[in-house]
Order: structure tokens, then sequence, then C-alpha cells
């Protein structure tokens, strides 16, 4: 069985580092430096349930989701790994399914696969599969892009609309039984956030995953000692999302999104971002919502210009959303 | 109870580039380039099972395992980022005593967890906890170990008594009830190897966990063309080892090791690499067990001199043993 799974990684994430076939993954320092002057690396775990849903997949998820935490601080992604945790039983169908998924993915995004590890572990003792994925890539010298230098005044801007991952695993979780227009959004940012480099006055990029954008607010505004006020009438929402959030009463800021940014940039740059973002597909819908203050507080200005504190939720809407 | 975790990670594992706080650990790559020419990365989920076992926990596993997967290439290990899958109701007092386990062990090993994820699943989702590590290297520019390096007269060495992990978590789940003497091996092997790099005719190391010595011996066959022909009279073995697999009529060379390398080396390093094992605790007892063959077979050899095939197991004798 492990060999099987061990043949199957090999042959759909095939690249010659991988083919080693050492403990490890060895990759060349020099190519490294020409690229930039700064290691990134991330890790993420992914236990999604379901596994398969529109817009995508686990593995497609594993992939995504651990390039965005290396794009968004500049950098170029280069290497990931993977490990498997694999409940006995599971469809050998599927896993090869999910398996594709990735290699077709880590290929778009123009990272390698170069290492990883597979257990499966009894029947009962896991859920389906979890993967984990870590990544290195390489921060351009010129780029010192972060939470920290976000100033009173700063653009915030989302590269489309709010929601769509979290609402469509809610969706198929609580069988709500909404088919239309109702996709995740995952996605790999790195070919949107490249051209991004190029312009002066981008303070800060986070994607807003788990958490959604609220989450990122809170970390911009406890990052930099700013407050952040976003209008509620520039949140751009797909009405099947609206919709949701109406019948629950949900706060669509607070949904799980697979292929968003939230940028703070400054006000001169905001126009050359915006324009940068329209110019890539996945960032056509890219809008300001709001803006960093002098204050401390994160707050939402309604419709009719009365604004209140947008807190953090206090419980997880839902477990394993990505 | 993400943020508890979180601050309990922070507090644990406190580092300055831990503190970044970004969605992303961010390194200098000046220093690493002083240090070697190749990055070593790679990665293992940990499920073992119990999580808490004579001579470490899973905390501990998760950190020597990757560790030792990057020493063996001759890297110096430098970072790791940690991965935790936590099943819902988990002890909060068990997870700390987890997490300040890997925080010792890291600081023993030298090496910085500078970046992590937590995902809290449902009960029944995942039983208890799993860990997943993946580790950052440098190569010294000299090094140049690898199975593919291996020759037939090249002499194999171990650095110590076989199979006492698997044999003490065998023990565990199977209630053999056999206390005295065993005691998992699971340890950092940095600072063991780190005098081989000044020895000429070093050709490979691996560290023998899951599938035990004999899937290391297959794997240097496979990778180098040779055969292996090991001695079974020359195998360390601690009697309560030796007991369990007379009783269970199970093979010692296949049982899980945390803390053990199988070395090939040269003929004429063999003396250099043996003195240099017996000045460091962890390989007071290391010894020639074997050697490369120009045959390709893998041979134990019996106490009457007579030899047979040593075929890997057709099935993993143990789920969850790392």
């Amino acid at each position: 069985m492990q060999q099987l799974i061990a043949s199957l990684f090999l042959t759909a994430f095939d690249n010659p580092l991988l083919g080693q076939r050492e403990d490890q993954a060895r990759m060349p320092l020099a190519p490294l430096t020409q690229q930039g002057d700064r290691l990134a690396f991330t890790t993420d775990s992914y236990v999604i349930d379901p596994i398969f849903f529109p817009g995508g997949d686990i593995g497609k998820l594993a992939v995504c989701g651990t390039v965005n935490d290396l794009a968004v601080s500049g950098a170029q992604p280069l290497y990931l790994s993977c490990g498997f945790i694999i409940e006995e039983g599971f469809s050998g169908e599927d896993l090869v399914r999910i398996v594709t998924s990735m290699a077709h993915t880590a290929q778009q995004a123009g990272v390698q696969i170069v290492t990883g590890d597979t257990k499966v572990v009894p029947r009962g003792a896991a859920d389906k599969l979890f993967i984990n994925t870590a990544g290195i890539g390489v921060i351009p010298t010129e780029i010192n892009w972060g939470a920290s230098q976000i100033r009173a005044g700063d653009k915030i801007i989302v590269t489309g609309t709010l929601g769509d991952h979290g609402a469509t695993i809610l969706n198929l979780r609580e069988k709500l039984g909404l088919e239309a227009e109702l996709s995740s959004d995952c996605a790999a940012l790195t070919p949107m956030i490249a051209p991004l480099r190029a312009i002066d006055g981008v303070r800060a990029l986070r994607d807003a995953t788990r958490g959604g954008v609220t989450a990122i607010l809170h970390e911009y505004a406890q990052a930099s000692g700013c407050g952040m006020v976003i209008d509620e009438a520039a949140l751009p929402l797909k009405s099947a999302v609206r919709g949701i959030c109406e019948i629950l009463g949900l706060e669509a800021l607070n949904f799980a999104n697979e292929g968003k940014l939230v940028l703070a940039v400054a006000p001169q740059a905001e126009q050359a971002v915006l324009d940068a973002l329209h110019a890539h597909p996945l960032g056509k819908e890219a809008v300001t919502i709001g803006e960093a203050t002098a204050s401390t507080q994160v707050r939402l200005r309604g419709i009719f210009g009365t604004s209140r504190l947008l807190d953090l939720p206090h419980n997880e809407p839902m477990p394993r959303i990505c």
C-alpha cells in the first residue's frame, strides 16, 4: 500500500528533485540567491470536509493555500512538501483524483512538490484524508511587505467577491440546497501578485482564508496600531452568498475565501494597484472597501452612514472549512 | 481555542522569526550560503499511538524525526514548521506537555520552529493528535552523501541497539507487560553526525525508522545496484527486544528505530567512523554489521554461516508506529 502510494506520487509530481529518492530533497542555493535575499517558509494542514466541492478539492486547496501564504510576502513560491494522512480503506480512485489535482495545480502555480510522506491510519483514526503542505519561496531584495508597514490613510482593497469558499462549503455541509453561482474561489494567486512587486506603496497583502476579511483586518490593526474602517456598501458579494448570509444571519466578512487578497496600499498607489489587479482574471472585480485610520478600532460603516465595531467571531463558524 | 493554542506555541517556541506574526517566516539567505551550497528540505507526519511512551512523546518524535531526515544528508538542520491536527476535547494539559517537549527538543537539536498551523477537528474526525513537521537545513559544499555513492566492499555500520522504539510501542499497544529495559531510542542525531563530515569515505547515512534496518538495506541496494550482506551475530539487540522477537516470531531488523543510523562507509573509513561514533553517547555501541557486495541481493548471514534472503515485510508490522 505504502509503495503503491509512493509510486503514485512519484509519477504524478514527477520532477528531478523528487526523483533523488533520498530522505530529503536537495536544492542548490545559488539560483535562489539570484531571486532575492530572504527565504519565506510556511505550512498549513488541510482537513476540509467534504474533500471534493464545486471549484476544487482538498488537493488543489493544499497547493493553493500554501502557495498563497508564500506569495503574499512578495515571495516567488518554489518548493512544496506534502504529508498525507490517509484513513485505511480510503478510495484509491479518489486518491488518484486528488493527487492529480495537486500535480496540476502545482504545475500551474509554478511550484515543484519535492518531498513527501504518507501515513495510513486504521479506520476511524482519521476522517478520510488530511494533507499538510509546507512551502519555500524567495522574497526579492527590494520587497518589504508586511502588516507592520500599514499607516493611517492607507486604502484597503479586496480582489473580488467575498465569502465564496465559506458559503460553498456551508451550503454542502448544511444541505441548504443552493446550487446556482456557489463555487469555491480556490486559486493560486502568484500570477496576480507578481506585477504588484513593481508598484511603490504596497504595504501588506494577506489572503482572507479562515476567519475571512474580518480576521485579516484585526491582524492588520494589531500589527500596525492603526484602525480599519470598511464600507458595507462597497463589499463585493455574489447574490447567492448574500442570500445565505441573510437567511442564516451570518456575516460574509467572516466567511473563508481561498483566492482573495486583502491589500493595504498607500493612497498614491491605489489606482496603480487596482489597474494591475483588474488586468488579471482573478482580480477583475478588485475594489477599495475602506481605509486604515488613526484610531485602533475595526469598524463597519453601514449604508446609512452609521458605523459599528466589527468584532472577531467568538467561535469558529464552521470547523473543517479548509 | 485557536488563539489560546497560538499563544501557547508562540510562548513555547519563542524566537525572533516566529515573532514576525506574518503568514510565513522570513529568513535571510546570506547566512545560509555561508554554511553550504544546497538546501535540504523534508517532511513527515507523526501519528504515533500512544502519544506518550517511555523515552519520548509525539512532540519529541516530530522534532527528532525531521531533524534526523535532514541531518543524514550531511545538512545542518536549521528551521522547522509544525502543523497540528487536534481532536476536539483533547486534553489541554497533554497539549502543553507535548508542545513543551517539542520546544525543549528543538532547542537541544539547535533548530528553530519558525512557522506553524493548528486545525481542531470535531471529536471522532481524528484520534487525539497528529503533528506534521517540515524542516530546512543547509548541506556543506564538500559533502555529497547519498545511497547512490555506495560501492561493493563498503562497510555497513549501525550506531547502537536495534528495534528499541518498535519494541517499546509494540509492548504498550499489545499490552505484553514487559517493563524492564524497554524505552524508545528517540533522539536528535545531529551532534553525533556532525564530526562525520570531516571523514573521507562516508558514502551514505539513513536513520532506520519505519521498516527498520531491513528497509534501509533495500533502499541502499536499489539506489546503488549493490547487494548487502549482514551478519546476524553482529546485530546489537537489547535482551528485552530479543525476547519480544523470540516470543512473537518477529524480526528485530524490521522494527522501527528513532535514533539509530545505518551507515555505508568505505573500508578505509570504517575505523575513523567507528571512533567518531563511539565518542558520542548515542553512538557508543556502534558496530559494523555487514558490507555491500557485488550481487544485488540483501542477505542475512546466520550464526552457522548459512545465509538467507532478507525480504521486505509484506505488511507494515504495526500501524501508527511513528
